[in-house]
C-alpha cells in the first residue's frame, strides 16, 4: 500500500509499534533519554517549507526554533543543536552558508551552541534535520497525555494569527512584495519565529499545577483537538490572544480573525492545561 | 558558485567557520555536548547508499551502525537513537516499516533504545538522518587531532576488504545473485554492518596510551591519509588484517586484495594511534 493512501496519522501510529518507550511517552514532543535531558529531532524539505519571501537564512532559523519549541514545551531549556543537511550539488554555496548562519544565529538566540553536523547529497532540493538537546528545569518532562478534568484551564503563551495571515497571502497568491511593507509583523513571524524562553520560568513556577503541555507548531485548532481527543473531553475557547496586525489584516480582506488564529500553524507557542 | 564546483572538503571547511567548538574539536567524529555525553548526527539519501542487494531493513540497520561507529571511536557507548525520515508519499508503507524495523533492531543490537523521531515528505527517494547519544567510558572523548610522534603505532579493530569487494561487484556490474551464494560474508558486510562494542573495553584499558582515534567509514586509506595530513607525518602500513573471503575473491578476479582493503569504505572499524 502507498503511504499517501493511508495518511500521516495512520503512518505515525504504525511506526510507534516499533519504537521503545521513554518518558513522557510515545509520540510526545520530545523524549527523556537520560535523567534530566531531553532529545528532539525534527526536519523538513525546503520545497515544503519555504515561502516566496523566505531566505535560506530564514529556513535555518526556523529549523532550530521548531526543535526549541518542542524542548521548551516539555520543560527543558535547549543547550546544544546539530543539523544534518541534504544538498543538491548544483545548489549555490551561498545558499548553504546562509542556511548554516541561520542555524547558528537561531541557536545563539536561545543561548545554545550550534556544533555542526553532517552534509549529504540530495537528488532534489535541500532537506534539513535538526537535533536539539534540552536540560530539564523541572524534575520530569511534562506529558501530553494526562488526565484532564472538568474545570481545568487552558492557558497559552504568545499571540495568534500572524502565520495564519502569512499563509493566507501565500495560498491566495496576493502581492506579498506590496503587503510586506504594511504587515511587517505578519511576514516577520515566518522569517524569524522565536520561542520565548521566559516560558521556562512560568513552568518552574507553576509546574505542580501544569497537567499537560503541547507545542502549537501544527496550529492551535489541531493542538487543542489532539488534547481533547486524548482526554475525551470538550475544550471551550475563550479570549484567544490575537495580534493586532491580524485584526487589521482580517478587516482589510474581510476575514474572520479567529480562523487565522486557529488554523495557522508554525506559531511555536505553547498550550498548557492547568488545574 | 555551485557546490559541485568546490568539492566536499572545501564545503566542510567553509561550514566549520560558523560552528561552535566543543570537545574533541570541530570536524571530529562526535561531540561532547555535556560532561560525559557525546552526540552524533549522520544521514544519507537511499539513492546514494542502497546497493542492488540491499533491503530497506538493511538501510535502517546501517544508519544506526554508522552513528555507533562514530560514538564508539571517541570512547562512548551508545544509549539512545532517534531518526528523521523523508519519505515520498508514493513509496510503499512496507518499505517504511522495514526501514524502521532495521533501525530498531540495529539499536537493540547495541543495547540501546530506538525512541522514534520524525517523518517528512520528500520529493524523491527516502532520506534518513540518525542521531545517537553516547555515554563516555573514559573521562574525555578521544580526539582525532593530537600530536602523533615518530615511533607511535597504528592499531585497528576488525578485518578489511569485504565492503571493498562488495563495491567491486557493484561497480563492475557482476552477477551478484550468483556471487552472493559463494561470498556470503562479502555481501553480509553491506547488509548488517556491526560495530564491535568490545572495542570500548580496549579503550578503557588502553586509554592512557591512545593518542588519536578515528572511525574508518570512509575507507582505510582515507582515514590514514587524514591522520597523516593533520599530523604532517608518514604512516607505514604493515599487516593490514584481511578477511579470508577477500583473498578468495581477489584471486578469482585477479585483484590485489590490498586495494580492496584500502579503498573500501563503510567498514566501521576503528583506527587508533598509540604511543
Amino acid at each position: 500500500m502507498k503511504l499517501h493512501e493511508i495518511g500521516e496519522r495512520e503512518v505515525v501510529k504504525m511506526i510507534l509499534n516499533f519504537v521503545d518507550e521513554v518518558p513522557p511517552g510515545k509520540n510526545d514532543d520530545a523524549h527523556m533519554f537520560h535523567k534530566g535531558f531531553l532529545l528532539k529531532i525534527d526536519g523538513f524539505a525546503f520545497h515544503n517549507s519555504m515561502l516566496p519571501w523566505n531566505t535560506y537564512y530564514d529556513m535555518g532559523w526556523k529549523a532550530i526554533t521548531m526543535v526549541t519549541s518542542d524542548l521548551v514545551s516539555k520543560g527543558s531549556k535547549p543547550i546544544v543543536f546539530a543539523a544534518s543537511l541534504g544538498i543538491n550539488p548544483s545548489d549555490n554555496v551561498e545558499n548553504l552558508i546562509d542556511t548554516i548562519k541561520g542555524l547558528r544565529d537561531s541557536a545563539h538566540s536561545y543561548n545554545s551552541k550550534f556544533i555542526g553536523g553532517d552534509t549529504n547529497s540530495s537528488q532534489k532540493d535541500i532537506w534539513i534535520d535538526v537535533v536539539g538537546i534540552g536540560e530539564l528545569v523541572v524534575k520530569y518532562p511534562i506529558p501530553r497525555r494526562n488526565k484532564i478534568e472538568d474545570g481545568d484551564y487552558v492557558i497559552t503563551t504568545g499571540k495568534y494569527g500572524l502565520t495564519g495571515a502569512a499563509f493566507h497571502v501565500y495560498y491566495n497568491n496576493l502581492d506579498w512584495q506590496e503587503l510586506i511593507k504594511k504587515y511587517n509583523r505578519i511576514f516577520y513571524s515566518t522569517k524569524r519565529p522565536q520561542v520565548q524562553l521566559s516560558v521556562l520560568d512560568l513552568i518552574t513556577e507553576l509546574h505542580e499545577y501544569i497537567k499537560v503541555s503541547m507545542d502549537v507548531s501544527d496550529g492551535l485548532a489541531y493542538t487543542l483537538w489532539t488534547l481533547s481527543e486524548i482526554n475525551n473531553i470538550a475544550i471551550e475557547l475563550k479570549d484567544i490572544p490575537l495580534d493586532e496586525e491580524v485584526l487589521d489584516y482580517a478587516q482589510e480582506f474581510g476575514l474572520n480573525p479567529l480562523n487565522l488564529a486557529l488554523y495557522g500553524g508554525e506559531e511555536f507557542n505553547i498550550v498548557f492545561i492547568v488545574s
